[in-house]
């Protein structure tokens, strides 16, 4: 696939501004459009911060999805805006790729049973960071060899909750084939309360937090005479950036709706 | 599987004298003889630092096969004898478990052949430690979305050889998937030799030694932003035994031979 | 100093077979007795498992010290023998080397008191790993530029505390220049109790165990837009015998009772 | 002291943008001036992409000097306009504060006798980074104790030179304390060229680059059962900027200069 006709929701949050940055990159892609919540009529290189792209705006999902002709619309807003883009990108038979955690089950139900009908490829993602997805499949796939395992976690001193999502979320990939057991000697005593970490069915969860840090996780594996750890280190949110062209070309050749990344990471 | 009989061949080398330290803590197998060459006639707990079984000890394979009834053998010795014992052991319908690197393809491709006539399971490994192989696996799979890899293995100060195989095992298995190419910058200069590491197709191989290490390695994989990494630490040679205890269970199910412990770890 | 004579308490616990070992294979110290509980008479070479000297066994310190002609007295007792040793030791003008962190303060105080008197050197100290006492003193230096500090210390799970007194004495020297305030985002909040670990005076202890580990310890500082660790790893009680060996030779040149390996690490 | 006043040489360059970034979030600074190749006679609020100062731009040094009444310069220039500009300003009694690598031994001796006549301090560092300076003052402590050390520099795959300058400077540190040997075994060899790195009295120098790293260095020193390892991590070049506010706090109660940062960092 050579040439992809994308529109881009969300131009100018943190996210949208790089995955324009990133279509300019990519020779694989060409941006059609972009739908913002204003600069009606403007084109995108009229915007201060965004790069030299003569696509037109659109404030209106369903006018642009109707007027412009695009494979594909990659959808960085917010759960509302994404799941009401996603429906009439389907409809106008445009393939969606959508970032977020947002969408509830109705809705994802009711967006594959869309999807099957048009037999047209979607993909939704929760985490677009290849390495991030990879670190959680790689785990739940030690896990299954390796069932004591700990979770450390380290974020820069401004993030407000412990521990991370994706923390919790690699503990719930483990939990799938791990037993629920107590780790650690079973008269083991904390002598400072907190120490053993959070406890999700026997697995220890750690959560650090210091200036100088971005977004880092280590999954460590114990057993006999050996140690088996996998680790992500996310300095920016380019990050993400390889997982939505990933999933902007792999769309193209699917015809059912995908939730999660993993699924095209063979 | 509850009661697998089992022989060791090799119980006085270091890692036959794990596998009996193994098998002793095991309820599913059970020790019913060992194959050495010496002590014939003696029992196992006669010969100092071996644990307490009653097992008899045999200097001649084939006789030990003939006259004892056992399940598995568990081959520890040199690639010689444990081609022999492999190939005596299908032959009294025995599933053999083999530690080696030494066989030849031609050796391969003979037992490959015996065992699928008599349909019998066999497991023949180069690497018996379950981490290190997930290691392999897991470094494979993320070079499939992260080609720029760099791999640094660190071990004792003792070791005459650079880079370790694990590390050039890794490197092979990472080029299957992996297009050559020429890693950092094009115009990159060492101003001391050597700094930037061994160079195999463009990947860079880095062997640390110091007193104080056992045997470690990281495979490092950078993208947009962010690195994964996969490291595995063994600090002792029962590291190898779960991997010993996995194959002794599973070749009971299989009809083939099956080469290297990563096509058990599913 | 080119031949210390030197005497060692508690020859068959583990530290004791250690400093043997050791002692064996340097060429400034020689070994001319020991004092154990038992075996009186015997020489170190006729019991099972120590290494082949000929020095004698002594069960009465007073009458060890007394007869045998000796320079310094390592001891790896008890507190309650190592403190009778170390008074016996210094009034028999022979320079003590103790193991211990259960001296109470005014044993200490008695004893720092009677090597004044004598203008003996004696060294006692909690901690004979340098690897871990230099880490506790780079800690307290960077504490100076960086007081914003986590710490996580990973050991095997069979450890009974967490966190382990290395990680609780790290924190106390790190208080020593470092105020008490509060890390993380002032609002942050635990989702999952514990994530954020152990609180002392505001910087946080993490307690990992896992099989496959032994000792390990990693003190991470953070400022703007870096991070400094400090991290020591240990896998073998011989890493204490380097700082007894130090401490046997350095303690020739003191004239008063050192109390810390730190003070021999300049 | 409470309100230093400073001028900045060399404002609209990287570091010297991140120096007034600094300054505008400390009390203990002021901004009174700034010099510049050019804008003379704007303010530093009137540059597109500077802070919001109301500070005058100079574009001549000495005239800066003599109108404005300052405390201390703060040069991030060139070599070359670094040590003009430090020689008229201790001419005008204004502390100097340099970051440079690039003076020669000439320079730094009449810029030393010239401080002394004046009895003003100075600070010339060739770094910055508080987090570096340590880990390289660590370093040189950590290898009278262990003389036994590898050093592994991991940049981001755009840097044209390797080793880093970093990793050359902390060799020659601990030159200063280890006598040169060979490591690891004397019969070792490299099956793959490169593989043991570079080679500096013995010591061994890795150096990775990739795509997602930005500046890392891990000392790791090994003895006897144990390794010691130092690590520093830079993401930003903000990180500079905490050693250039101590510097320029220090530099008031110096009255000699002083060259490397180290010698602040007690």
């Amino acid at each position: 696939m050579n040439n992809i006709k994308v529109i881009v929701a969300g131009p100018r949050g943190k996210m949208g501004k790089e995955a324009l940055n990133m279509i300019q990159k990519q020779s694989t892609l060409s941006l059609v459009a972009c739908i913002d919540r204003k600069n009606e009529g403007l084109k995108v290189k009229d915007i201060e911060g965004l790069p030299n792209f003569d696509a037109m705006i659109y404030t209106d999902a369903a006018h642009c999805l109707s007027e412009v002709e695009a494979d594909v619309l990659i959808d960085l807003t917010t759960p509302e805006n994404g799941y009401k883009h996603t429906k009439l990108a389907l409809e106008h038979s445009v393939r969606p790729v959508v970032g977020t955690t947002g969408f509830t089950a109705e809705q994802l139900s009711e967006l594959t049973t869309l999807a099957e009908e048009k037999r047209l490829g979607a993909v939704i993602a929760p985490n677009f960071a290849i390495g991030a997805v990879l670190m959680m499949q790689f785990s739940k796939w030690a896990a299954k060899h390796f069932p004591e395992v700990e979770i450390i976690e380290k974020h820069h001193d401004q993030k407000l909750d412990a521990p991370s999502g994706t923390a919790v979320k690699t503990a719930e990939l483990i939990k799938e084939v791990r037993e629920s057991h107590k780790q650690g000697h079973e008269d083991e005593a904390e002598t400072l309360q907190g120490a053993r970490g959070a406890d999700v069915e026997g697995m220890r969860i750690h959560s650090m937090r210091l200036p100088g840090l971005v977004a880092h996780q280590e999954v460590v594996f114990g057993g006999l005479g050996e140690t088996l750890t996998v680790k992500h280190d996310s300095i920016h949110r380019e990050s993400f950036m390889s997982g939505v062209k990933l999933a902007a070309e792999r769309v193209m050749d699917l015809d059912v709706l995908v939730y999660g990344l993993e699924h095209l990471l063979d």
